[in-house]
């Protein structure tokens, strides 16, 4: 019987100068600030730690329930006592990444050299950018070797991140639903949504901060989005070609139910998101680029264990950029280990098919834990 | 050796009061004008016509060229001296659809009873209203029953309906990259073509004749419609990572090749696309559905011949939905033939596989014939 991991707080921890941040693209950020939740506790040897990475509009609340908010974190499934991610045994960290809006700073945050907020003078980040900002929040809670890093999609690029930058702080990672680079076709449906935000005459070159969102366009490219997150069959048993009111009204009103349902998903994205933020994440994830050599060097052994996991129906991500992570580790002789799940969900299925995940995921982080002792 | 056709012209042909038009969503057009083109000579049994389709974005100009303008039409490689669609042997047919802006009645054309574009006044307009406007135009031409009908896409929902509402003055048709119906998925991406058109404010409740077109939204349409065309292979292929300027930008400039491309299509397009008439046909796809009973009914035996063809990397039209059509087809006892062309370039490919489409419809074409003899 799993039970939720109950009420939770969101924390944040501030690098102030002279601890500024460099950044790949030559610029720095004199400060930056985290937010993150961890969940469970870390043992005396500091040997239990886990650190879970989000998906491109998800945050630091991956479990439990904040005070007078009944919704759960966004991967409450996965993490708690008995769970996945068994908060009994591991001490679960997660972060909201740089560039986001949800605690962390990013192009809504103020910035202190003038008052207001950043926008577009907020400087473009990677996802090797992101996790150096983690490895600083993993330093700060005194941690040397985490046990394991994991996450889906964008939270799976940050994994394979941890894998080639700190290959001596992690003991295992788990990269799902992700790709070691965005091919043309995942970079276009990108570039798409980026266009819908800044042709919105409410964007105004991303200063909309006095003024209100951009709503058309983020919810437009949320939208866009979604279609990419679902399969051609989870749609089709979802919405089929049901009609709202049950038959053709001849006008260009919302009236098949897959339209309404993107409608919804796009006008309440708007209330959770900043603009702002999707343009520089979706950036960071075009950016990604770990493919051959960049992800494990040539020479000197690995030991980092892997489980890498695609879902069969992800179109998004498709599973053969995930095998061609898996083979690759094994061309440098990695301990790896590729699961395709058997879903129909498409890319949502890494949020969704936690039943499979974990029996997948309790099992590698039990040997993962044998190693450390 | 084949050739051009060499110059062509597009002809017109209107049909007036008391010839009006009674459309499926029970409004009425009073008068109708077509715009078409015809290449071959009609034999004196006028037993060699064909009917051809085109999609989304094309017009009446399928093949030859214009005077003064070098650009060939869009399915020149398939019609012509000693081409699949041989001129010298059929009389080829291709008409502008209903609620195209191609000299067909649209959206942009002038409603005579205000003397203003019609804009969105214009009635909802359906794949068997398109059809009924290409009957007329062929009742114009003196021919009882074509030899057959083709297209891909859209076009081919056209051949299907025409199958469904005349199967006795067709005696062949070639549906290609098309589906009895659209799926959610489909569905989905039109919609959110739609809302990229609406969104913009330039639209104007598509009062925007006197003003210009909703260029970016009608561009970001295009985009999203040109990655559905391609496939992940073929994107890859053309543009794997490339960037225009050869090092990241670490801006929100177009950096990427494939962005780039995705920008020019959609900046040409607005120079030749109306976007009401966008609107207007997407719907048309939408509502498109001529699924089991209603491409066949029960009982009577069916004569029209059929080929169906579908292309393996298609993911917009995937090939199960063109072996649904053949595969019901076969429960009617209907004489039809299914090919899956093993092409790498999408949904386009209908448009590009030109060489392995010439072989089979050459030779469908020719039986077909023998047939009529």
């Amino acid at each position: 019987m799993t039970t939720s991991i109950g009420a939770v707080e969101t924390k944040s921890v501030s690098f102030a100068p002279p601890h500024g941040l460099a950044l790949e693209s030559g610029r720095s950020l004199g400060s930056v600030t985290v937010a993150y939740e961890t969940y469970g506790r870390l043992n005396a040897e500091k040997s239990n730690a886990v650190l879970v990475c989000h998906a491109l509009s998800g945050d630091a609340h991956a479990a439990g329930v904040h005070s007078g908010d009944p919704k759960p974190g966004w991967w409450d499934s996965m993490i708690g006592p008995g769970k996945a991610f068994d908060t009994d045994k591991y001490f679960v960290i997660c972060s909201n990444v740089l560039g986001g809006c949800k605690g962390t700073t990013g192009p809504s945050s103020v910035n202190p050299a003038t008052g207001e907020p950043y926008g577009l003078s907020f400087p473009v980040v990677t996802v090797g950018d992101m996790v150096e900002v983690q490895r600083r929040l993993i330093d700060h809670l005194g941690i040397d070797k985490l046990l394991s890093v994991s996450g889906g999609s964008m939270g799976g690029m940050q994994v394979l991140q941890w894998a080639a930058s700190y290959p001596d702080r992690v003991r295992s990672v788990i990269p799902m639903a992700t790709s070691t680079k965005h091919s043309p076709q995942q970079i276009a449906f990108d570039e798409v949504g980026r266009q819908a935000i800044m042709a919105d005459p409410s964007w105004r070159a991303g200063n909309y901060y006095k003024h209100g969102q951009p709503e058309r366009g983020l919810a437009l490219a949320r939208m866009i989005g979604h279609i990419t997150y679902m399969s051609d069959q989870s749609m089709e048993e979802k919405f089929s070609r049901k009609l709202k009111a049950g038959e053709y009204t001849f006008s260009f009103a919302t009236e098949f139910e897959v339209e309404g349902y993107l409608k919804h998903r796009g006008d309440s994205f708007v209330q959770r998101f900043d603009a702002n933020s999707y343009l520089y994440l979706t950036k960071a994830l075009d950016y990604f680029d770990l493919s051959g050599e960049k992800l494990v060097p040539l020479g000197g052994p690995i030991h980092t264990r892997f489980l890498v996991i695609a879902f069969k129906s992800d179109w998004l991500y498709p599973p053969y950029q995930s095998k061609e992570i898996a083979n690759f580790l094994r061309t440098r002789h990695a301990d790896v280990t590729y699961c395709e799940i058997q879903s129909t969900y498409g890319h949502d299925a890494f949020l969704l098919e936690f039943e499979q995940e974990t029996n997948l995921i309790r099992h590698f982080l039990l040997k993962a834990s044998t190693d450390a002792e």
